[in-house]
């Protein structure tokens, strides 16, 4: 196996979905699995959850199937989760403060670690035990600390002037919910949560039926 | 064209991202753009915005290209943003409320016209001018009122309860926060948005090198 083989993206997006469904199982005290038996559950065929593990190393043993716990762990190291990560958020407004006061982040090892805001009235408070601070010093704020994870929960009109500064800082990955498409420089990854975008899905998919009538009879 | 043949969630999905990339050109006074200048801009080719767009009609003509002002209400109306859609929130806590808060979903027409929450301290408190309904009340709530999509932004652990209501009660479009994956009946659309899944991709990009290494020489 080479080892500097990249994974594909699918597979990465499936390896969070693996995680929880083994902590889901563990959290049942079941510590044996086959790999039909969890292709199953996941609706996902065998041969597709051996495909994705095999990009990592082998796990599992013809005729036992998998042991929870160990490719719990093993998924958990894979996705990095023995370690901890530095957030910063620029953008403390509700949605913002609801992120920071998320317990299971923490728990996994995402850290809070500074806040940003340009607004006065909520610059200098405490958001889950963070100071905000004044969205002016974020520049200052990275030459002294380090981040791995700048969290955007800003309108996306204010992102460009943040993304220079992320980008002179070498922040390594973006979590962006601001609706914006990012056009970032290599060695940046971004993540993008569109809620909109997600929202708006749904409502096509519950009228569907009458949305294609209407616009292919006309 | 068959009137009834369903569009795939490929296409549904990408549906949103051309409606946004049309409002941008529109604010920007940009009211004509070939299919070659928009599929540069998106990043996709300009044969599969021809195809993605014929699944609904034909738009566009041969020389002369979109004309953005119609094509960005043509796909709003697609996307059924000509009308407006009830939602309820189900787990009113910090997450919800950034949610019920935020302006953009009643600009486009999703209106919380209810929220529910079992947490004594949040019951009969407004958020957004919308007053908090003790959970209990769910069910009757729904005799008399009618939901399209119900908001799950409570904890997976809670959500196996609510969903029989919801299933009972004919809701059709579940926007679903909870974590949790949820077996639906037939009629039922579900979208759900995994914030955590989502970090942990991010993670595992901004360090697959180190990982790769690391798991593959071991």
């Amino acid at each position: 196996m080479k080892t500097n083989k990249k994974v594909s993206a699918a597979v990465v997006q499936r390896l969070p979905r693996y995680y929880r469904y083994l902590g889901d199982l563990l959290d049942n005290d079941i510590a044996r699995i086959s790999s039909k038996e969890l292709s199953v559950r996941m609706g996902i065929t065998a041969s597709q959850i051996r495909q994705d593990l095999n990009n990592f190393g082998s796990f599992g043993q013809q005729g036992y199937g998998y042991n929870v716990g160990t490719l719990y762990a093993e998924i958990g190291r894979i996705l990095g989760l023995d370690k901890s990560y530095s957030l910063i958020l620029i953008g403390a407004g509700k949605f913002g403060q609801a992120l920071v006061n998320y317990p299971y982040f923490s728990r996994r090892g995402y850290i809070f670690t500074a806040l940003f805001d340009n607004d006065p009235e909520i610059i200098d408070k405490a958001v889950g035990g963070i100071t905000v601070f004044d969205a002016n010093k974020l520049t200052d704020y990275l030459k002294e600390n380090h981040a791995d994870i700048a969290v955007l929960t800003l309108p996306g009109s204010a992102v460009y002037k943040v993304m220079d500064v992320l980008t002179n800082a070498n922040v390594k990955g973006i979590w962006n919910f601001s609706g914006s498409d990012l056009n970032t420089p290599k060695g940046i990854t971004v993540e993008n949560v569109r809620l909109t975008d997600s929202l708006m899905t749904l409502s096509y998919m519950i009228n569907e039926d009458e949305i294609l009538r209407r616009v292919r009879v006309e």
